[in-house]
């Protein structure tokens, strides 16, 4: 009687969450120092000291101002910062009207999907992917295409995404730097990718969004990141707050809608109201003053890129395979049995916690995270060690 | 090509917001002093100073937890605390596990009507109601169905309700203490309702959620609210502290699933499925702690009731005809014109901007937010008197 596909979402829960509440209770019977849980992309970088300096500040607000409602699009001063940093580090010139606070991520991404999609349409995915984006596609009413990667380098297949272009593609997302695998697409990458789409909407008389989701964009080791509208007009950025100033709970991001859409005026309003159809009045106030003042704060990428060095050296001289990550801080790893299921299972026999490639829509590899402990990655060498063993 | 209801619920904004920037546009012109807006219910009364000295404490728990992800449904200490709470005041036994933390009280009816409704299921309102609930029912998939309130006292018309439900009505919704009206349900009315409920489930062999929107249960004028899951099991309770605490902007509130659903444990997972579906990760973790220390804090009602007496007498003594308000603070006055939109534009032509009331779907009112200043009240009487006079 109840809405059975909401009651599935529910209770199956996510896989990746379902092994941190494994890691969770397994730390309690043996000890946290004794549980290598690689599981979860909550950032272990602590928020830089400008956030809670700038709460502190907004505190001093007349309170009605400082916890009112906004506008459902944000505050104009937050509106303007991000266009004005986004303007400054990619030589655009986007105004508070391109720029829609939401609750993070999740809410760019459903509201972009709701905005753009009809029932029937295709949305398609490059897999392996972030498992929710099913969850968020179907929900708007389009399908979910998966196209793989590269088997090898996980790179964009652009040959493969345009072989999968229908009549129906609504729209495709990309993930760079990407989560689960660690890989930046190139300019060069997304020139392809860019006339792929533009021949279809020719071929089809359709119009193909790019969504383009780049909550890691500043956790980069090195790697350039392209600006997405920069080579595809159609393209809607959605962007959270929760890796690069590690606010991952407080539910801060934005969804940009550049002047390159041929229909910018009626997409910007559409976003506005799926934000309003999905049940999201505003951003939170606080931390939309927030970003005003941490706008441009760095990320603090080097004890990622630490992480990073540490894990693949001990990995690398256990014999593991993996892909080299560009950004984001996850290791692709390759599973030592072709059941990625069955390889967690021996893992997490050695209390190795990583998350199965099976859950992003590929076979054969592992997640681990790194956005953990330094002392957490030395440690679990032994383990790593003896899981390698015990294949031999 | 996107999609045209989110472009119109974009597009066409909501009515009661477009008076709001009407009015700030005038005091732009005019100054803010002689533009009298009672249009919003973004509350007047300032955050208690506890709320402030909550987030001041949680600034020095560790970064990485404070902002960190909670879990979906919230952070344990603060269900638990919501749960004691009510437990404490309605004597009941709820568990944290009732409890499900939400990004505000759109989150929560969204998440409520997304958990519950079928394409094609019928939702009941009580006209006048609160605008967004159609937005949320079509968005949920369901047909909104408009019953009027008793014409003179606005009270829940029973007979109307049992008279409108049908095979397909998954859901009724209430809201009480009421927006616009400010009547409050007493425990014989909704018993009745309780009762025609029963009969209808057993007539058409289904089930019918009560859907009860709380926002305003605390603001009060000596009423006393009942607790609705006592009078009929089957029901899910909206709440959400931005009118009590007046965080509005915040985004934090939760659905109470009662033990006395008897499809409780389905309800939960699916409510949290509608949560990640719709795109909520979780509600703002800084604001979940926030809740666990300010859950109790007294709502301040006595400056609504300052106001709310200020204007009764003012407009009684005018002529005016309204409804006398048991809760919220809105005054429901009978507009002077049988068409209320008529009746609103000359009230502006005086300055006065309240709501028409077909903007709640009821003809021949008007709503006046007195979550206003005082002096915004005072001052606006000479205005009222002028177009009191003009219909003379």
């Amino acid at each position: 009687m109840i809405n059975e596909q909401m009651y599935a979402y529910g209770a199956q829960k996510s896989s990746i969450r379902e092994i941190a509440a494994w890691g969770a209770a397994r730390a309690a019977q043996i000890g946290a120092e004794n549980v290598f849980d690689f599981s979860l992309g909550n950032p272990s970088v602590p928020a830089p000291p400008q956030v809670n300096e700038a709460i502190v500040r907004a505190l001093a607000l007349p309170p009605t101002e400082l916890h009112g409602y906004t506008p459902a699009a944000g505050l104009p001063a937050c509106r303007e910062a991000v266009a004005t940093s986004l303007n400054r580090r990619f030589g655009t010139g986007y105004g508070p009207g391109d720029v829609f606070m939401t609750v993070g991520a999740a809410a760019s991404l459903s509201c972009t999907f709701k905005a753009v999609v009809n029932p029937g349409d295709e949305v398609i995915v490059i897999a392996p992917y972030f498992p929710e984006y099913r969850v968020w596609i179907e929900t708007s009413g389009a399908t979910c295409v998966e196209v793989p990667a590269d088997p090898v380098t996980f790179d964009l297949d652009v040959d493969a995404v345009a072989a999968a272009l229908t009549a129906r593609t609504k729209a495709v997302v990309v993930n760079s730097p990407n989560n689960p695998v660690g890989v930046v697409y190139g300019t060069e990458t997304l020139t392809r990718l860019a006339v792929a789409l533009e021949e279809a909407e020719r071929t089809f008389d359709t119009s193909i969004y790019l969504v383009s989701d780049e909550p890691y964009r500043e956790i980069v080791y090195g790697a350039e990141v392209p600006w997405v509208p920069g080579v595809y007009g159609r393209t809607v950025v959605c962007y959270s707050y929760s890796k690069s100033l590690s606010l991952p709970g407080e539910r801060i991001g934005w969804v940009l809608v550049p002047d390159t859409n041929p229909d910018h005026d009626e997409l910007v309003d559409a976003v506005a109201g799926a934000a309003r159809a999905l049940g999201f009045v505003c951003a939170p106030s606080l931390f939309q003053r927030v970003i005003v003042d941490c706008v441009d704060v760095p990320a603090d990428v080097a004890a990622y890129a630490e992480n990073r060095a540490l894990l693949c050296e001990g990995l690398k001289a256990l014999g593991y395979e993996y892909v080299e990550p560009q950004g984001a801080f996850y290791l692709w790893v390759k599973a030592l049995d072709p059941d990625a299921q069955a390889f967690f299972e021996r893992a997490r026999e050695f209390e190795l916690l990583p998350v199965p490639s099976d859950s992003f829509g590929c076979g054969g590899w592992v997640r681990v995270g790194y956005c953990v402990s330094r002392d957490t990655i030395e440690r679990s060498m032994a383990a790593w060690e003896a899981l390698a063993k015990s294949y031999r």
